[in-house]
C-alpha cells in the first residue's frame, strides 16, 4: 500500500484539495492519501518546506510526498519530481524542497515534461489537480521516476541561514516556525546545548534552559527546552509565546553560558 | 474500492463528521472516504452546491456524494439520494444538488422513505449520521438505488442566473464563488473569451484580460484569468481580491471587448 | 481492517498529526486511520472527553481510540491505554478518558511502561508521535493489552456534576459542549424531559420546549430541543446560541414543567 502525502495552502473549505484526491484515487486506489497540511499560510513556501521536513523522517520507505505552494503555477517555474534516500518528492521547482533535498545529499531530479503523466486537460492554474497529482499517483503505481521528465540538476534552493557557535561560546541563530500554539521553534540544534546550563535571549526576555518538559514551568511562565524536532524551543506554559513576545519565524535568538552572559 | 465522498457544514472541531465515518466503517469497512469539504458556512446550501459541482469530475466511476448541509433537517423536506451519470448523490432534497443534477440530465431520484437502510434509531437533528451515511454506505456495498425509496420527479433546484451574451458583445454574468485565496470565481464561460481582449468591470474597478497566469501580473495587481474551473475569475497577485473589491457570492461581473466599453 | 480514531489539540496548520500517522502506517499499514477532532481548545481536556464520547458509539468494534491532549506531557502523568466493553483507548492519564471509561463499569488499564512497543527514540515533548502512536498501531495489529505495560488500578477522572430532578419537578443541569454552530449541549437527559411542556432556562432567558426539529422555530428564535446525543441542548434557529447567550460549557440550565415554574 504506497502511500502519498499532501502539503498545500488551499486550505480546508474548497474543494481543491478533494479533486487532487479524486485523481489519485482514478489512477492509484490502492495508495492511501495523508494530508501533513493544507494550512500553509498562502504562499509560504519557507513555513512549506519547514513543515515538510520535520515530517517526513516519520512516514515508511517510498512514500511520495506532494508539496503545492506555487505561487509561480503556469509562470516558467518548473514543475519537478525528486527521488533522495528513500522517499519521493512531487511539486514546484521553488525551493520547496531546500530542506527535503539537502545540498550535499544524492538526489535524482527531473523536469515533469512528459504529458502522458498529466490529466488530458491542464489548466494554468492548477497543476495540483492537472499535473503534481497524476505525476504522484503513476510514481506511487511504480512508474520509472525517469519517465516523467528530462533530469534537473540545479533545483531551486532558498537561502538559509544556519546556527552559529561563536568563539565566546555564545550560539546564534533564529526562530524557523511558529507552531498552533505560539511555540517558536529555532534553528539551533539540542545537540549543541548539552553539558551546560544556559541564558536564552530572545525579543528582549531571556530565560535559563533548557527545561526538560513545559510542565516544568509556572503556568504563564515563558521557558525554552529541545522540541520534538530537536532543536531548541522557546514556549510559555499553558500559554502562547509567538503572542507574548510579539515573535515570528526569522527572530533572532541567541543563547549564552549561564553566568557568561555578555 | 468504493469512493465516499463528503461535504458538510459541520466544521472540523466537533465530532459530527467522524460520526458519520465510524457509521460507514461499521457497513461499508472496504470503501474509502474522502473529504471535500466541512468548511461549507453553516447552511450555505448554494457554496455546498458550488463546491461539489466543480469537485466531482475529478472522481472515479460509482463514487458516492454525500452532501449535509441541512437547515431543514427533520422538517418536512426530503432526504433523498439519485444516480446520475456515472455517480450517486445522497443527501437532503434541498437545492443542495441543483448544480450536480442540472435539469436536462436523465437521472433518477428516491425519496429515503425505506428505514431498513438507516440506523437502527434515528434522531430529529442529525440525519448526516442516522440516515445519509448508512445510505451512501450502502449503496457503496450494492444496495439498489430503487431499493432506498419511492422515486422523486421534482427534486428542488434553486433558481440560477446564467450568464448573457449581449448584442453589443458584451457579457454580463456574477461571482458565484470566493475561494479561501479570495479568488472571486464568476460563471462567465472561459470558453466565450476566446479571439478578444477584453475590459473586465467589477465592483467598480476595472482590468485588461484574461491573463494566462497568476504571476503574468505583479504583486498586489488587479487581474482577470480563465480559473481552474473554466469561467472567468478575478484575482489579486499575491493578495486577496474578494477582501480588495469588497465583492463576494452575487457580486455583478460585465465583460466588454477592448476599446469598445460602453 | 482495524481503525485508530485520533482526537487531538494539535491543529490542522502544522505536521503532528501527519507525523503520528506517518508512524502508524509504518507499524500498521493496515489500518484505517480516522480524524475525530485536532480542534479540541489547546488543552483543554473536557472538551477532548466530551467529544470522545458522544463519537465512540458510532465506531465498529475492536476500534483503537487515540487521544492526546496532553499539558502534562513529559511529567509524571501516565501514559495510558484501555480495554472496555469492545473498543481500546490510548493516552494521557488525564481525566481525558472520564467518560469513556465510566467509572462503574469494568475495564482493564495499563500504564505504558513498555518501551518495545514505543519508537527507539522518545522526545519530551511529543509522546503522540513516539508513544501513544506506536502503541495504538501494535494493539491495532493484535498486540494484547497487557504486554504494553503495568496494570492500572486507578485512572484519573476529573469531577462531573451530575444532573438532578429535584423534588419539585424541576430538572438542574449545566452545559458541557458549546458545537461549531453556537448550540448549546447539556448534561440534562432527553428520557427526563417525556411527558411534559417545558420552560427552559438559561443565562436570563427562557423558552417553552422541547421542539422536535430546528425548523420549528422561527429564523432568529431561541430554542430548546433533545440533541443528537440524547441530550437538552438549547440552539438558535439558523444563528448561534453561544454568541446569543454569551454562555458556554459549565453555564447553569434549569427546567421547569410549563406552568409551574418558581
Amino acid at each position: 500500500m504506497p502511500i502519498i502525502t499532501l502539503t498545500t495552502d488551499f486550505g480546508l473549505s474548497d474543494g481543491y484539495v478533494a479533486a487532487m484526491k479524486g485523481v489519485i484515487a482514478g489512477i492509484a486506489p490502492q495508495a492511501t492519501v495523508i494530508d501533513i497540511s493544507h494550512q500553509i499560510a498562502p504562499q509560504n513556501v519557507r513555513e512549506a518546506a519547514y513543515v515538510l521536513a520535520t515530517t517526513l523522517p516519520y512516514f515508511p520507505p517510498d512514500t511520495v510526498h506532494v508539496v503545492i505552494v506555487d505561487p509561480g503555477v503556469g509562470s516558467a517555474r518548473r514543475p519537478m519530481a525528486a527521488q533522495v534516500g528513500n522517499y519521493f518528492l512531487v511539486g514546484p521547482d521553488n525551493g520547496v524542497f531546500t530542506y527535503a533535498l539537502p545540498a550535499g545529499q544524492p538526489a535524482v531530479c527531473v523536469h515533469l515534461d512528459n504529458p502522458a503523466y498529466w490529466l488530458p486537460t491542464v489548466s494554468r492554474t492548477f497543476h495540483g489537480r492537472d499535473i503534481f497529482s497524476p505525476v504522484a499517483a503513476h510514481l506511487a503505481s511504480g512508474a520509472p521516476l525517469a519517465a516523467l521528465g528530462a533530469p534537473v540538476a540545479d533545483p531551486v534552493r532558498f537561502d538559509t541561514q544556519p546556527p552559529r557557535q561563536e568563539p565566546d561560546g555564545s550560539l546564534r541563530g533564529q526562530i524557523i516556525h511558529a507552531d498552533r500554539f505560539g511555540n517558536l521553534v529555532s534553528n539551533i540544534p539540542g545537540a549543541w546545548l548539552a553539558e551546560h546550563i544556559w541564558t536564552v535571549r530572545i525579543a528582549g526576555q531571556q530565560m535559563i534552559g533548557p527545561s526538560l518538559t513545559y510542565a516544568e514551568a509556572a503556568p504563564g511562565q515563558l521557558l525554552a527546552l529541545v522540541s520534538s524536532d530537536g532543536t531548541l524551543e522557546v514556549a510559555v506554559r499553558d500559554g502562547n509565546a509567538a503572542g507574548r513576545l510579539g515573535a515570528a519565524a526569522g527572530e533572532p535568538i541567541a543563547v549564552y553560558p549561564h553566568g557568561n552572559e555578555t
